[in-house]
């Protein structure tokens, strides 16, 4: 990584530091920061690794600049701000351009010369792969699908037909989208009559989604994921969901469909959601948690957790509650 | 799409229609719908869209039929009725048969002349791909497997050696077939002694699998999912296990090993069941419900969630329940 | 199979038979078992397999012997007795080494000449593969990666950058090890800032990870897993993490990010642990339940499961805990 001086790095995150001289070559967590690292502080819990870090300057809260016994820079938000440090000393996602010849390109295909396709890559007809596009290895695109600038795909992803993906997205290894979505109507003698899906998927610009994770395609209309979405891994959104912006969700979550989110929801790890509700704007739901009700009010936190305890002590409670 | 007149739409749903002579050239939800599109309305949440729909025809319920102001078709079952319309305007998973030259072939294989055989697949040895299969890319396929007549397979999909894969099934992307089941005996030194997994996986007819779920090979004996069963996204199913005719299972379920699941039953989306339970017919389980003992009475519905509340007002609940 | 008598396969598993002379050519479930067969008992539920079986002898523990009619071989373990058994049958593991032509190597990669590498994986730059590495198909395998001695890894398995696997490993189909932690800070603008995950995996010796599960690589330190981990299908964990040796863990269980969990626990299926928790060895979990603090006291196991009931008798105890 690059040198930089500690009061340039202190411009970058609107920061006051204690010295102006320092050289800082690398950044790191306190652990496993050396003499010439910068790393952050954010959480009480980790006291015993601020008072032993190596770090030679550590990003903290004005509160806190009293635990800190070296060098430091005062910001509103460490973790805000050590995230800017981390993508100044990386650079972002750059790739020298290829195409490796063992792929598949169907009919009427278009892939921008500047992107990087690696080996296996089954691409299917009338799609339109744009400018600085990567696109790993073991990867299976539809037809019709366009990927939008700067995107990247990771292995084995799957993309099914007519399938949009805006700007700047991440998809992770092993994600499935624009698959079927779950639709069937029980005929008289017990049996299931699929529901075509021709819908399909809608994701905006600077999503990221993660490895196997589901986003299923519309039955009639499009399943569509706004602008800024981020979703962690094993993540299942059912057919006709809408995600508003910058709403962010956790891994093992799973939304059923026709559901729709507001804007910069957070949802807890292995949160549910059930079908056909709507959620407001900033709500954050616990993990673990299922919604079973739209939530109409914003800005509030919702959960539903059984509290764990020592297995007989649960024994006891649950029979309790049988009793009720 | 083709024309049809309104009714011959009735005849092919068993409908009563308004007026015989209207043509209609699309399904749609109501939303969506043009001034030649046919909908269908059965859930009155959605009264605004019925009111505001520009579809020429919406299929309907006798008892909500003077919600309607346009053309209408009365059936029994919307839904059901709908899957009809729109399975008639599609054609049938229709393709032109032809085998891609990169693909892996193992010996003994017999691959039917009218397949699809997409990029970048390996097929084992000793396999047998009847008519009319359709294998997407990337999907892996081991020795002794055989794939009944007019299935379907989605990319990335692996099907382990010696499953049996039943007619008209469909298997989305990522899923994983046949893996080895979770079986395991602690030595004295505490390490775990791996259980040999030489069973296999047996799929009946009409089974649809949804994209990353995994369904384990057996112990000994196989697990086996008979003919009809519909299972979602982001199920997990143990060895051994057993589910039976038309039983259908949502998204992020987990069944647990050698768990019997009788027909009809109807399973929600995080629901969980523990292992070497026996499950009785036309069962219903709620989303998020763990069930823990075997179910003997038919036709009942089993719940168990934790109902979701403001944060605030279940931290007080938490403490109160970890009293008792 | 081999032929063995009844008298070696007791010294194999340090039991007493009750007659040393006969001859097994094969194991199998108690149900499945013909008049060759050796079965085991452990599971009194099982008791009409028992009654029914064909099996020539059944492994069963002392307690249980009166049940038994016919030949039986007596030990403390049963079960664990049965997976020795079980891998004497079977061979090990053997495969015929081989190198398919339609894969991709990168530079600087260097692949023992014994192993067996399939069609369309895609292995990069400076990796080494070590001897007796068995990597079936379509597998994705990133840049700086070690495959150690006698690992096998399955279908669509994907390995990021600078993972390190130890030996005698298995991985499962669409697996995905060494994707990106889910790291962001939110700016004032409410979007969500990236921060750079660029720690990796490392997993030591002796460790299966089920089909579709997903290990995140570290922030910036790695994500560990330590010897003789097995870890099943479906299963999520986040960056950072720590699990120590012998820990099992069943599927749809998540960890979040830099949890530590000790030696010999015990997570039971779709159980959920917090982030930047520490739990002690020989914890147990139960099913479904979620961990939300550190557990500092070993040897407890813990529960937190809602109990089931009629859906009618459900709605009447939601009502009382919501008004509590």
């Amino acid at each position: 990584m690059k040198d930089i001086t500690s009061e340039k790095l202190s411009l970058i995150i609107d920061g006051k530091c204690s010295n102006k001289n320092i050289l800082i070559d690398n950044f790191s967590s306190l652990k496993s920061s050396n003499e010439s690292s910068i790393s952050f502080f954010s959480d009480r819990k980790l006291i015993d690794d601020l008072k032993n870090t190596k770090a030679k300057v550590v990003i903290i809260k004005k509160e806190d600049v009293d635990l800190r016994k070296g060098d430091w820079i005062i910001v509103a938000d460490p973790y805000l701000a050590f995230s800017k440090v981390a993508n100044f000393f990386l650079k972002k996602n750059t790739f020298k351009p290829s195409i490796d010849k063992n792929m598949h390109k169907g009919l009427n295909t278009n892939i921008s010369k500047d992107c990087y396709i690696g080996p296996f890559n089954s691409i299917g007809d009338n799609t339109i792969i744009n400018d600085k596009v990567f696109i790993s290895s073991n990867i299976s695109i539809g037809n019709n699908v366009e990927i939008g600038e700067g995107s990247k795909l990771h292995p084995n992803v799957s993309v099914g037909n007519d399938v949009i993906i805006g700007k700047n997205c991440e998809i992770f290894s092993n994600a499935s989208i624009g698959t079927d979505g779950f639709g069937y109507a029980q005929d008289s003698n017990e049996e299931w009559n699929k529901i075509p899906q021709i819908g399909s998927v809608i994701i905006r610009d600077n999503v990221d989604i993660g490895a196997n994770t589901t986003i299923d395609r519309g039955a009639i209309d499009n399943t569509i994921i706004n602008s800024g979405v981020k979703i962690d891994n094993q993540v299942q959104v059912g057919h006709n969901c809408y995600i508003d912006e910058n709403t962010i969700i956790a891994g093992c979550v799973g939304i059923a469909g026709s559901t729709r989110i507001g804007k910069n929801c957070k949802i807890g790890g292995a949160a549910m959601i059930l079908g056909h509700l709507i959620i407001n704007d900033n709500i954050t739901i616990s993990p673990g948690t299922m919604i079973t009700k739209s939530l109409s009010k914003p800005n509030i936190k919702y959960t539903a957790i059984m509290p764990f305890m020592e297995h007989k002590k649960w024994l006891k409670l649950a029979s309790k509650l049988r009793e009720k």
